[in-house]
C-alpha cells in the first residue's frame, strides 16, 4: 500500500469533499473547523471571543449547506492554567444565538490553545456548492470586507437562519465566504464548471474595495438563485452565472494567515 | 451572569455526560476524543500508530454504548513538517478494521501535534453506564494490563463489533476500560448507584496485578448482564453487582498521563 493509495481510499472516502459539510444519512450534516492560538487568534484575543468563534465557523458550513445546525462537539487542548470557563462563555453565548447545545468534547493539555469543534445539523434539502446554472443571479448576504476592516477583532456573525430560507426558496448552490469573495467565488464557479459577470460589490462601511474581495471572515453567504425568484432583504445581487467557465472575475491574492 | 451559570447551563446542555457517548435523535451517537503528542504519545510515535490511536479510542466510546461507528470527522493542528500521510495511513487502517470511513475534518499549525476525532455511530439499543442492578453478573471482555505490561507502545484494539452484540444480548451497562478496571468500575457503579464484589480477574499475560486493576488504555469493555444471560465467547466474568453502593473492591491509584 503506497501513500498514493491511501490519498486516493481517503478521495473516495470523503463523498462531501469540496462542500462545507458532509451528508449523511437522514438529512444529517456534520463539519469539522478547529480554531488554533497564532493562526485564528492571538494570546491578546479574550478567551469568550475565541469559544464565540469557534462555534461561529462550524455553524457557518451548515447554513452554507441550507441547513440548521443542532449540536456541536467541543475538544479543548491548552495549558493547564486556561481558563476553560471563560471559553466555555463565548461557546454558551454562541450556542444561544445559533440555536444549538454541546453534546459532547474532550480536554488535553497542550503548549497551545486549540479549539476542535464538530458541528452536526440537519437539512430538508442540501444546496452543494456545485448547483449553480447559466442564468442564475448570483447574491450576497451583506456587504463584504467589515472582518479585515476591523482588523479581524471582531466576533464572526454569520447569518446562519438564512442559510435555511435560501435552501426553501430554492437556492441552487451556496458557499460561506471564510476566504474572502474572489476565493471562495473560485471554488464554487469550479464546482459547478461555469463562469460568472460580476456587476456590482457591496463594500462594508470603512472597508476598502481589495478587502471586500480578498479579506475573508466576512462569513456572508454568497448563493445562486434561478432567473427571477427574489433573495430575502438584505441579500444582495452582485451578477450573473455563466455557462463559459473561463469567464471570471480577475485574479486577486486569496486569504492569508494573519499571525504568522 | 456568572461562571456558576454558564456551568449549570452546560451541565444542562450535556444530557449524556458521564456517559461513553451522547445520544441523539434516531438512534444517532456522537463522541469526541482527542490524542495529544506528549499526552497521548511521544515524539517518537510512529506517525501512522498515533492516526491508528486517534480513531481507536473513539470507535471504542461508540462500542461501549453497544453501538456502531459510522463516520468521522479528524482534525489535524501540527508543525507544518508533519507527515499526515503517514498520519492517514494509520487512520485508514483503523477505518478499515473498524468498518468506518472519515467524511470531514480540518488542518491547521500548532507547535505540537493534536489530532482531534468525533466519530458517529448508531446503536438500536444504547447501553448507558447506569443501568447495572443488583443481581447483574459483571464481566470484561478480555484480559487486563496488556497496555500497561507494553509501555503503552502497542495499537489500541477495542473489541468494537462485541459492544452491537452485548446491546442485542441484554447488557444492562457498559463501559470501555481507558482509565483502569478500579477506576472505570467505579464510574459505572456510581452511575447504576450500585456496589459489586469482585471474584476474579483475567491478568495479561506479562501484567502485573496492578496493571490489571490500574494500568489503563486496554479497551476491553467491562459490562453488565442479568443473572442467567451467557455472555459471548472470550469474555470472563469477574464479579456480581450488589445493590449497596458501599461495598466496593478497595480503592487503587487511578490513571495517570504517562508522557508528564
Amino acid at each position: 500500500l503506497t501513500e498514493f493509495d491511501v490519498i486516493r481510499r481517503l478521495q473516495r472516502q470523503f463523498p462531501a469533499i469540496g462542500d462545507d459539510a458532509a451528508m449523511l444519512d437522514g438529512g444529517l450534516l456534520a463539519a469539522a473547523d478547529v480554531v488554533v492560538q497564532g493562526v485564528d487568534f492571538t494570546p491578546a484575543t479574550p478567551l469568550e471571543d475565541v469559544g464565540w468563534r469557534a462555534v461561529a465557523v462550524n455553524v457557518s458550513d451548515i447554513a452554507a449547506m441550507g441547513g440548521t445546525p443542532t449540536a456541536l462537539l467541543v475538544s479543548v487542548v491548552g495549558p493547564p492554567a486556561t481558563d476553560v470557563d471563560r471559553l466555555y462563555l463565548g461557546i454558551a453565548d454562541a450556542c444561544e444565538v445559533y440555536g444549538c447545545t454541546v453534546v459532547g468534547g474532550d480536554l488535553s493539555n497542550g503548549p497551545e490553545l486549540v479549539v476542535a469543534v464538530t458541528v452536526l445539523g440537519r437539512a430538508d434539502r442540501p444546496v452543494l456548492r456545485s448547483g449553480a446554472r447559466a442564468g442564475d443571479g448570483l447574491f450576497v448576504s451583506g456587504a463584504l470586507g467589515a472582518a479585515a476592516a476591523a482588523g479581524y477583532g471582531v466576533r464572526p456573525a454569520p447569518p446562519v437562519a438564512l442559510g435555511g430560507q435560501l435552501s426553501a426558496l430554492g437556492a441552487t448552490a451556496m458557499i460561506d465566504i471564510s476566504d474572502g469573495l474572489a476565493a471562495d467565488l473560485g471554488h464554487l464557479l469550479d464546482a459547478s464548471g461555469c463562469g460568472a459577470q460580476i456587476t456590482f460589490v457591496p463594500i462594508a462601511a470603512g472597508a476598502t474595495e481589495e478587502q471586500a474581495w480578498s479579506g475573508g471572515e466576512d462569513y456572508e453567504l454568497l448563493f445562486t438563485l434561478p432567473a427571477g425568484v427574489v433573495p430575502p432583504k438584505g441579500c444582495v445581487q452582485i451578477g450573473e452565472i455563466l455557462s463559459d467557465p473561463s469567464v471570471r472575475p480577475p485574479e486577486r491574492g486569496g486569504w492569508q494567515h494573519r499571525f504568522p
